[in-house]
C-alpha cells in the first residue's frame, strides 16, 4: 500500500500555512500558481489604484461602452475575447445587504464576459455565522474566480480579501463605494466627450450626508486632479481618519464647509445621496431637521454660484428631499446614464482585476 | 478644459424627456436606437395581439418544442441561431409572488436561447418602496434585454412597460397571464396535431372561478374563433369591464351560466383552475361552499354531455377540490403536457418580443 | 374539425400512466425517448454504485481537477467537451435547507460545463405543500436536465426520483450525502498520488456523532476495501438499519467502539463532523457532555497509536469542539483540498448521471 503522501499542489501550501499564527496568516499561498506572494490584487476602495490605474479603468469602462453598443450583441464584442474572458467561471456575489443597481450590473457584467454569476443573499452565507470567516474565504475562493461583496463594517472585506485566494472587489461597504465611482466619473468624462484626463481642474460639489460614496469619490476626485468641495452639517461631517486618507491621494483641491451655497461657488457638477442610508430609518426626524436646507434645487444652485451649466449626479435610490424633481427629471441631471456605467464600469473593474489579476491596462477599442 | 456637453445618446433622451410632466411621460426615448417613437412593444396580454401574431406564437412554440426535443443539446438548435440569439444577455425575472412553473419554464427557456436570467424575487427588489417605480424601470432597463415581471396589479406591470426601454413580459398579474394561454393553445393544437388554425370551431368549457388565466384565455379563444363558455357561481363571474374586453376580441362565441353542466354541453375541452388563489386563503370556507358541484369530474362531464373525447385542462398547481383523481391523472389529462409546454411558449415570446423586437413572425423549422 | 386526438409523446405516457394506481407508479416513463423501461437512473448514495462505478467517479474527479488546473479557463477544457455538454441546459437545485460548499461546488460544476444552474431555496419551492411532490416532480423534471436536491427526510428525495422523468442527485439528506464522499476520497487518492485502486487497505477511524455522511463513507469504505472504525458515544451510534446496509456493502473490515482511542489504533485517516447539526441546536449543551473526549487532537491520536503519517479530514462547516486548532490548521488537515474537491466531484457526477445517463465510465484525460 502507498504511504500517505501530500496533496499537491492545496496541502504544501496549507502545510506551509499552518506554522504561521492563526492570527495574522494570509492563505493567500493556497494557489501558488496563480498569486503573488502576497496573494491575489483585490479592489476594496479607489485608494487601492495609482492615478494612471484609475483613469485607465474609468476609460476602458467608456471603452466598453461604445464597443457594447455598437454591436448588435455581446457575444460580438472585440477581437479581444472580452465576451468568453470568464467563459466556464463562477463569480460569487457575497451580498450581506439588498441592492438594486450592484447587484444588476455586476451581474450583467459577468455574463457580457461569459461568466456566471451566483448571487448569495444573507440568507444564503451568513459570513462568520456558522463558520469562521476564515474558513469560508478559503473555500469560496478555492471553487470561484472572483468575489464581489456587498458587506456591513469595512473590517469584514478587509478580511475576506486577505484570506481569499482569488480577487475580492467591494461592492459596498460602510467606508467605500469603489465601482459606483469608476461609473460617476466614467459618465462625466463621456458627457465631456473627453477622457479621464480631461476631468483635470474640474469642480465637483457634494451636497449632503457624508458617506461611503463620498469617501471614495473624494480619494477620487484627489487621483484625478479635480476640486472638490463638500458641504454637510455640522454632526454629519467627514471623520477625520477618512480626511487623512483623502488628503493622501489629493493632487486636487479639497475643502469642506456646513453652507450648500459656498460648496457650489463655481461648481461644474453637484453631487447628492441620500440622507438616510439603510439601518438609519429610525434617525430619519433628527436627519430630516439636521438637513434643512441642503436640498438641490436650481435656486440653491444660483443663489451660490454654481457653473451655469453644472450638471447633477446621485447614485440612486433617490428620495424626494434631499433633491427637487425640477433637477433630478431636469436636463441638467446624469443620474440614468451614471446608473447605467455601472454596468461598463463593472466591466471594466471585472477585466482588470479578475480577468487580468491585478495588471490594470487600457484596453484596446 | 473642456465644458461640459451632453452624455450621448442617454442625456438627449433625458433631456428631451424632462420637458414631459412626471406623470405621463415615457422614458421609452432613452434609447432611441432601438425603439419606436413609442417604445418598445411590451406583451402584458393576448389583448395585445392580433389574431394571426396570437396563431404565429403558438405554432413557433410547437416549432420549437420539435427543434429541440429532436436534439441531443439545445446547443444544437438549427440554424436561425436560437440558441446564442440571447448570448451575453440579462433577463431579469422581477418576480413579486412565488412561483414554480413560471420561473422555471421562462429561466429554462433563456438559458436555451444563451442568455442570463437573473432572479429578483420580493425580498430582492421592492418595486416603488424604496425608490420610484420609475427610477426603477429606466435603471433597470438600461442594463438588460427585456425583463419579465409577475406582479400583483395589473397596474403595476404597466407602469413598468411604459416607462422601460425595453420589452416587458407579463408573467402573470391579477388580470392577465399571456404566456399560461399561449401554451395551452400550443398543447391543444399539438393534441389534434394540427396548427393553431385547426383550432377554430373548438369548444373550450371553463368550470371554476374567474381570473386571470381566464381572462386571457377567452380573450385567446375569441382570436382563434373558438366557442367559449364559462361556468361560475353567481358571485365569482366575470368583471363586466373584463367581459367588454372579451367581446371586442372576439371572433368566436362566448357565454356565461352558472351551472356548470350547460357549459360543458358538446365541449372539446374542459378547464379549471385553483378556486382558492395566492392570498385568497381566508375566505377558502366561502369560497369551498360557492363551488360545491364545480369539481370536475368524469359523471359531471357526462351529465351535461360533453363531447366524449373532452380534454382535461388545468395550468396548475392543482388542489383536490376542483379536480377528480380520475380525470386529472386519467387520459383525458393533458395537464403535464399543458405544463411542459410552458418552456416552449417562453421562447416563442422572448424570440418575438425581446429578440425580434416585436416583429411577431413564423420561426423557421 | 379535426377531432382530438392524443398529445404525443407525454399524454401516451400519461395515459399508460393513470391506469396504474397513484401510491405506487411512476412517472418515468413520461419521456420514453429518453429514459429506461425503469426510469432514469437517480444517485442517492454510494450503495447506488457498484465498486467499479465508484471507482471511477473519484479517478474522474481526479482528471477534471487536473485539466481545469492545468487550463487557463474551463472553456479550454479538452476535446471530450466538458465546456459544452450542459450547454443551454437548466439544472434546478432543489434545496430545503441552507448551504454552501454544496451549493457553490454544485452550481460551479454546473458552469464548468456550460450549462444553467437554477437556485430554488425554500422559500422559492415549498415541496408538497402547494401541490403534491408527484406533480411537482413531474413539471420540474419536464423542463430541466436533471435535479440537485437537498431534503430533509431521504423519502423526500427518493419520492422525488420515483417521479423524476429526468436524474436526481442527492445533495444531502438525513440519511446519505453522496457528493461529500466521492469527494474525500478523490482528496485522499490524491494525497496518495495514487487511484482511487490504491486506498485498499487504508484503516479510516471516524471519531464523532454518527451522521449521513459517516453512512455514506462506510458504505464506500466497504466499496473499495478500507478498513473503517467508528467511534461513538454509546448513544449516537450508527442505528442498526444503517448497518445491515454497510455490511452489504462491504469488502473491507467495519468495526465500533465507544472509545476514540481504539477506533484511531493505526489509522491512516481520522475524520470527524460537527457534533451539532442544522436543527439540533436545542440538544446542544447534552450532546457536548455526550461528546467530551470525543475531540480530535494530536495528543488523543497519538493516546491511541494512529499512523505517524495519519491525515485530518472534516467536511465542514467546522466548529471548534469536534477538533483542536492544531489539527485542523495543521499539516496532517486535507480540510480545505478535500473542500475544493466538491466541485471536481460534482462534475464527475453530473457528467455521470446527466450527461452520460448513468453509464459510469472512465473520462479521458
Amino acid at each position: 500500500m502507498a504511504s500517505i503522501q501530500s496533496l499537491r499542489p492545496l496541502s504544501r501550501a496549507i502545510r506551509a500555512v499552518s506554522t504561521i499564527p492563526v492570527a495574522t496568516r494570509s492563505l493567500s499561498t493556497l494557489n501558488p500558481g496563480k498569486v503573488e506572494k502576497t496573494g491575489p490584487r483585490h479592489f476594496l476602495s479607489i485608494k487601492d489604484l495609482t492615478p494612471t490605474e484609475f483613469k485607465t479603468l474609468i476609460d476602458n469602462a467608456t471603452t466598453h461602452k461604445k464597443a457594447l453598443q455598437s454591436q448588435s450583441s455581446p457575444s460580438a464584442h472585440p477581437a479581444w475575447g472580452l465576451s468568453t474572458s470568464l467563459a466556464g467561471r463562477t463569480i460569487p456575489l457575497l451580498f450581506s445587504k439588498r441592492s438594486t443597481r450592484t447587484r444588476i450590473s455586476t451581474e450583467g457584467a459577468v455574463v457580457a464576459m461569459g461568466g456566471h454569476s451566483m448571487f448569495l443573499g444573507k440568507e444564503d452565507i451568513q459570513l462568520g455565522v456558522n463558520e469562521s470567516l476564515f474558513d469560508t474565504s478559503v473555500v469560496l475562493s478555492s471553487m470561484t474566480a472572483g468575489i464581489v461583496a456587498r458587506v456591513g463594517p469595512h473590517k469584514e472585506i478587509a478580511d475576506l480579501a486577505e484570506h481569499s485566494s482569488v480577487p475580492v472587489i467591494n461592492g459596498l461597504c460602510d467606508t467605500f463605494h469603489p465601482m459606483q465611482i469608476i461609473a460617476d466619473f466614467a459618465c462625466l468624462s463621456q458627457s465631456l466627450g473627453c477622457g479621464a484626463d480631461g476631468l483635470r481642474g474640474l469642480k465637483v460639489a457634494w451636497v449632503g450626508d457624508a458617506n461611503n460614496v463620498l469617501y471614495d469619490m473624494c480619494i477620487g476626485a484627489g487621483k484625478l486632479g479635480m476640486d472638490m468641495a463638500v458641504a454637510t452639517p455640522k454632526d454629519y461631517a467627514i471623520p477625520s481618519h477618512i480626511k487623512d486618507m483623502i488628503r493622501e491621494a489629493g493632487q486636487g483641491n479639497f475643502s469642506e464647509t456646513n453652507t450648500p451655497e459656498e460648496a457650489v461657488k463655481d461648481a461644474d457638477v453637484i453631487v447628492t445621496d441620500t440622507w438616510i442610508s439603510m439601518g438609519q430609518e429610525e434617525e430619519r426626524q433628527n436627519r430630516l431637521r439636521a438637513f434643512e436646507g441642503y436640498q438641490v434645487t436650481e435656486k440653491m444652485a444660483e443663489r451660490g454660484g454654481a457653473n451655469k451649466d453644472w450638471k447633477f449626479m446621485h447614485c440612486l435610490p433617490r428620495h424626494q428631499e434631499e433633491v427637487s424633481d425640477e433637477v433630478f427629471y431636469g436636463s441638467r441631471s446624469l443620474v440614468f446614464p451614471e446608473a447605467q456605467n455601472r454596468l461598463w464600469s463593472a466591466i471594466a473593474a471585472l477585466e482588470g482585476f479578475v480577468v487580468n489579476k491585478g495588471d490594470i491596462k487600457k484596453t484596446d477599442a
